[in-house]
Order: C-alpha cells, then sequence, then structure tokens
C-alpha cells in the first residue's frame, strides 16, 4: 500500500485542494491531509482553528464522495526551527512514501532531507486559493463559489464572515 | 448526527481501549480518538511517537472490523496548564456531544466545564492497561496477548521492545 | 459585587485608558486591569516591561484619585491561539460578570465563548493612543500631554524616550 | 517608599501566608505577592489556577482587615531556567527594595543577582504549610481551621475538595 | 584573562563580521561569538542553521588565520522578552568583561543591565552587511566577494543558494 | 577530517568526561563536546549553568592539555519530544561522522537515525560519574579528587557547594 501526505493551512479548505486531495488518491491508496500552523486562529490570515478546519475538510470530502476510508487529518503546530520540520512530520504521521506540495520551502526541507515530494496540479491556482477566498470574504465580494458548499455553510454557521472582517483593522492587543 | 470523544495516550493501544472505542460506537455516529501527550516519545511512559501511535490505531480498528468512516484519530500535546486542556480540546476537534473517559481529572476538567462525561466500560482492566503492557516488555514477560495482533506486529517491526528497554537505566541526558 | 475586566497592552498607558477605566468603575464595583502580551518589552510596538506597565499603571490612577481599593492589576501573556485567550483570561483573573474592550478581534472571542463584553467610551480617540504617542516620542513632538503626569516622568526617568528611540532601525538580532 | 515582595505558590493561601503577609507589611510600606508557578493548576500539588488563588488571597487580606492600598498580587509563570527567574522578576514586578522568603533556593538564586532577601517569621511553621494542607484534604481529616475563613468557603464552593481528590490516582494522560 | 563577546546572527558570515572578530581581538584575550536567532533557519532573513552558521564562522576564522585558542561560538535562542536577554546571555555564556556590538538595541539592553559595550569599527559598512548579501543572492548579483572563500563554498555547497530561492514567494505554511 | 560529538550534561565536567573527551580526540580530528539539558540549572541535578559548564569544561580541558583547535563546545536544550533531538543535533552541530555516548537512549534514537554510535571507555565509571560527584558534595565528603582541578575551584569559587546543599529541601516555588 503506498501513502501520502499533502500538507496545506486550509484557511479555509477549498475547491483546489478538494482537487489536490483527488490528484494525490489517484497516485496513492492513503492520503495523511496534515493540516499546518494547527495551533493558530482567528488571526487574518488564519481565520479558523484546527477543529473548524478538520470539521470542513471531513465535510468537503465526504460531499465530494471521497471515500473516508482512504485519508485521514493530521494538525501539526508551527515550530521555530523550519529544520526541524520534516522530523517533525515524521514523528506525527505513519510512515509514508510520498508527500504532494507545491510550496517551494515545503519542497525544499523535504528534499533536503530525503522525502519523494512532488507537486499537484490544481484548478485555476489564481482564484482557488485560500487568500484569494479570505480577501473576498473581507472585501464582501462573492466568494462561495470557490469553495464546496458544506464548507460555505460551515463558514457562515460559525459565524466566519464577521470573524474575517473583525480582524481587518486590529490584532488581539490591538490599540485602545 | 451524534459525536464523541475517547481521549488516551495510547502507549500502546491494547484490547483494553479496542473494547472502549466498540463501546463509544454503540452510543455515537462517530468517533474522535485524542491521543494525549502527542509530543511525548522515547521515555519509559511514553515509548511511541504519535505517528506510531495513530499507525497502531489504525491497523488494530482495520483489524478489529472498526468502520473507517467512523472514526479519525486527533493528537494533541500537553500543556502547561489543565484548566485550558477543555478549550485545547474543542479549539481541536470539531464539534462534539460527549467524551468518554475513566480518567478523574479528564472528567473532572471536563464536567468544570459543562461537558458531557461518561465513564467507559473496559474488559478486565488490571490487566488491560498499558502501563501493564509497558511492564511486561521491560521484564521480558509474555505481553503480547493484552494487545491487537497488528500492534504486536509493529511494535516488533519498529523496535519498540529494545526502545522501551533502553530506557531503563537512564534517560536523554543520563549520566556519563 | 459586580466585577469587570478591562485590556489593554498599556505601551503607554494613556490618558485615553484612564478615562477608560473611570468609565468601568462607574459600572462595575471592582476592575482587573488585565495588561495584554505582558511578555513583550523593548520592542518597538511594546517597548515597556510589564513591571514597568504596572508601575505606570499605580502612579496613574493613585494620582487620578482612582481608589486602589477597587481595582489589580494581573499581566498576561500572549498565546499562539486566540481560540485559547477567553480560557486563559479566565484562568489568570477571579471570577468576573463583564468585560470592557472596543478591540474588534477580543470582542468577538469573548462574545464566542458566551462573555458580555462593553465598548468604553474615550476622550478623542485619534490622538489618545498608545501608537500615537510611541510615535509622537519617535518623531521627537510633544507628547506628554497625552498620558497622566506620573506616567511622563516614569518614562523619562527610565530612559523610555532613548528606548523607544533605539528601536528605530533594527530589532535584536539586527544585522551587522 | 519601602517596596516589598512576597513570593509564594499559595495552593491554598493558608495562615502561614497571611501572618508573612502582615510581618512584611511591618518592614516594607508596599507588598507585591508573587504567585509563583501560575501557570499550574488541577496538579496534585498545584490544585488551584492563578485566578483562584489571586481570589483567596485577596478574600483572606480584606477579610484579615490587611489593608488593601498596600498590597497588589502578580502572577508569574515557572520558567525552564532557574538563573533566569531574578530577571523575570525585575521584568514583571515594578521596582522593589527587598524580597522575602524562606525557600533556599529562592533566596540563593535572588542573591547571587545581589537581591536583598529576608526569612520571613511563619507561625507554628510544620502545621501552616500547604502541603499539609492538601494533604488533610486529601485524607479527608479537618484542614479549614489552617486556612483564612473566605478561603476554606472558596475552596468549598469551587469544589475543590473533589478536585484535590480526583488527581490521587492519576494525573490527565492516565492510563486507561 | 580578559574576555569579550561578540553578537551577530551570521546570516551569513562575511568579510565585515571577519574584521569585527579581528578588531574585537585587537581588544581582548578571548572571544565568544555568540550566534544569535540560532533556532531559526529557512527563513528569508535566517536562512542557516546554526551548525551551517558555525560551520561557515569556523572555516573563515581558520582561514583568516585567527587562533583557534582565542575564540568559541556559542548558540542562543531568541526569547519573547528582551529584557531577559542579558540574563540568558549571562547564563549561557562563561563570564565575559565586554560585549562588542553596534546595534542599538542590543546595546540599549545590555546598558541597562551594567554591561560595558563598544561600538566595533567594520569595514565598509553598507556592502558589508548580511541583508546586503541575501539580497544579492535572491536578485542573482555576485555576492561571493562579499563574504570570507569558505562561507562562498560552503554556502555554495550545501545549496544555499537555491535555498534563499526558494523563500521568496511564500514560508512553509504559504498559499495553496 | 573526521568530526565527533560527545554528549553529555556536565552538572560537573569530571574526570571521567576528560577521559572520553582524550579518548574520542584519539578516533577523531575535532570534537564537539554538546552540553545537554543546557537550559536547565539551580536544580538538584542540573545544578550549573551553561556558561558555567562552558567555563569549566573549557578549564578543564586547557589543565589537561587538550589542544583548544580540536574541540568546541555546543549548549542544547531539551525538546519535549526525543524523536526530535537527531535533527536538532544535525541542526545545530556542523556535519559530523559519529557520535560518542554510553547512555542507551541516546544511542538508539540515534541509530534509529542512522547516525554512527561508539561507546566510550570511561575510568572506574562507578566513582567518576556526575551524580556520585554531586551526592558527596550533598553528602560533605571528599569530592574534589573525582573532577579536574581547576573545575573543583571554579565550583566552590562561584559558590556551588552551597548551591547544591540549598536544593535538597525544596525547589523554586517550594512549600511556606
Amino acid at each position: 500500500m503506498t501513502v501520502g501526505v499533502f500538507v496545506g493551512r486550509f484557511q479555509p479548505f477549498h475547491n483546489g485542494h478538494l482537487e489536490a486531495v483527488r490528484y494525490a488518491l489517484r497516485k496513492v491508496d492513503y492520503l495523511y491531509v496534515v493540516i499546518g500552523s494547527s495551533q493558530k486562529d482567528h488571526e487574518r490570515d488564519n481565520p479558523f482553528t484546527a477543529g473548524e478546519r478538520i470539521a470542513m475538510i471531513k465535510a468537503a470530502l465526504d460531499h465530494g464522495d471521497v471515500d473516508p476510508k482512504r485519508w485521514m487529518a493530521i494538525p501539526i503546530a508551527d515550530t521555530d526551527s523550519h529544520a526541524l520540520w520534516p522530523a517533525i512530520l515524521r514523528a506525527t504521521v505513519p510512515p509514508f512514501d510520498i508527500v504532494f506540495s507545491n510550496d517551494g520551502l515545503t519542497t525544499r526541507l523535504l528534499k533536503e532531507n530525503g522525502v519523494k515530494v512532488e507537486a499537484v496540479k490544481y484548478l485555476e491556482r489564481s482564484s482557488y486559493s485560500a487568500t484569494n477566498v479570505r480577501n473576498r470574504i473581507l472585501e464582501m465580494k462573492e466568494w462561495e463559489k470557490l469553495v464546496p458548499e458544506p464548507v460555505a455553510s460551515m463558514v457562515k454557521s460559525i459565524g466566519g464572515v464577521e470573524r474575517v472582517r473583525s480582524m481587518i483593522h486590529k490584532d488581539l492587543e490591538g490599540e485602545a
């Protein structure tokens, strides 16, 4: 059985991520979806908690008919030293054969540690990016079509739109 | 859909844990198996990494015919302040209805935070404990029957027996 | 007895903060002044230590005839995950009824956790901001009138003006 | 004005602590009561949160007619390196003249850093110790007379007796 | 014997650093070269690990005929609170008489703690800066002459040029 | 050039450590002496700071005529997850060929990561252990002959004997 890892922050999980999961599952038998920066939430670039992201991913993959027997999500918090990241990945995820990533640094770190990395084909990369989704939420533009339907519902039901907008002007310890 | 959480360290996952998962899945539709102290490994009381524990749990539940559509593992690292633990659980796991636990402190912390907790019926508690399994490995007694068959194989194949024994006398920065 | 919490970073404590404390003490019997980002100091946006900030607040409130029986300062360090902040607040401060804050994220986090939050009326918000005070110190403009008199004396006596200016060009591990 | 610091963990605040505060306030004009290991709670040796301990201290000192104008509580979390502790104390507490402590290591660390330390006279040291209070709670012996009356009430009203007892057998990630 | 400390991040070690070491060794008998932000690597402003930086410094100083009996490198990780930095320096480095630094904040922090600090004469400061070296690597300009020859070889042999360039567009958890 | 690593806590550096360094330097050209648990000090089992330990090692090796061109000390702090230790070692120390260690866990961790490890021959292991040295200091027995002469002087001159004894009864936040 071949095992793959797909790394992202999924803030939020969008249609491009869904296509990437499908792409990866054509290449491997089982996929660990690693949720990076898992400890971050309620920040402009990281609005959702790990728990909310796992819920979104599960809902999106179930809705997209991705077989739940073939994947599991694993949150991994950031570390100060990037050089340790491959070791943390190995310590937190069961043994794997390949990592799917388009990110330059992830790819470099893993290759420096002898891990096989493959770039993923995304659909329409420029629009299907989480940055784009968050920006459109902030700018009150239509964003729902960029994400799987259950993700849009979930973002709305947890007050995610207001949450993203509440972080425009200041952060937690913002000026007073 | 009712959602449950089952918390343990699973050092290693044993037959009592397997029964607890089965018990919980008779009560809820979906179960998050939370791997506590996920950051600990290669210690006398915590020999296995989070990744190894996820692999053991997956192998044991697959072998035990537990439906992979109905559970997922989520590692959670320790925190200094126990009072924060319920908030960490809520931030890391999708919304849940009930937590299964026999542990006094876990139960107290969660109840102090208004979470519903239910004790789990285990089989032959005294022998089916991870402490007992580790002690028997240390004392070179028969331990394999206390854990699901794939867990025994996995412990052996990763050198787990030698690992547990190598930690009897000293820890990492042990005397020299 | 009603108990309130007023959250800020107080870098430094200025006249707007003083008015906010007075406003809060008209609404509650006792006020905990929570010093956020307590672990930060000698940074451009966080020049003063927690100890210096407590000293400034105490001097300012004593000078402003705020009854010392009705308030206490409590420093709280930052945490990676904002979602944990309400739990940290509850673990570090005695039980309270209401939080006073104008900050969007603080308000949102606390409301998501069922905490009552009230906006505070400030005097002339644009000038009475700590950012404005720090900028004026940097630009060698008159800043002393924006803060209570003992705060101005204290900032000067600890070399605070030079400290703020020493951080314009580089941070601690700045280039060499 | 002379300023003192009194350091303790206050798990819980007992009659000996109260006498120590009175002793210190005969020597200095203002006292900062530093709550050490502030991040610990729900542990056998550290059952109460910083917030609960501040509430206990405030209630005990108010009940004991200690002037609220003359003291403030400041929580300080542990650090890995004890050598940093004097610097953390200085960064978190306003300038002080003397530290009151009977603890050997605290005294040594501070003296190695040129801080004046004075031993405190306690009443009946052997019985008025927090360890003794916690042990008596565990053993279901009479403990209420060892602490100020409002502390006894508070411990009971927050379920502190049950909390202490729930931690006898196992810690959070205890065996299952 | 007089002992000095020279603090830098050395990302990477360049000719200006080499001159600074020589300058310092004319003033003191022994020099500890403190590698700041030692925990950072594979970041745009901190591409190299502590180990790589120690190797570069050793190679550069050996190549530059700096007597290996007269210096040693000591890595120090960042801390949240800058106010603690002088205490960390004292706890991590053997006793010293003077610190060599041109950095405003380092100088201020140390002087606030009674440490003697001396500015260092650098050669052609504007070009011999690590920021300049990193920018030239990014922009594919000639950079090798700004660093000692063994540093240039080492950067190339560990794939440092590609590493620096791989971090232009995104960081580890970059968008996908 | 072959490069070795010798790992220890050196609390304090004793004659057995000195012999181990000599042994290692007969096998390799250059040796990195890694000071483990570098962040610990003023604890019963870890009385000395990293800086004090570097000073002791340097004095002992100079006194023992070990060529200063052939070694350097590098402090490394503990990490929660032992599985990351080999990656931290690789990130903090320049490239090496072999690690010298008698410790079971260190040996196992490194071998699990494909690092070559060799046991070191010590002189009279039972007496030349740092635990034995600390115990003899505590028990007021003769301990000076177990360590190189400059280490004995240094321990005394920094008040190390009193420091070790001050930690018998309580730790920093000890009972009051």
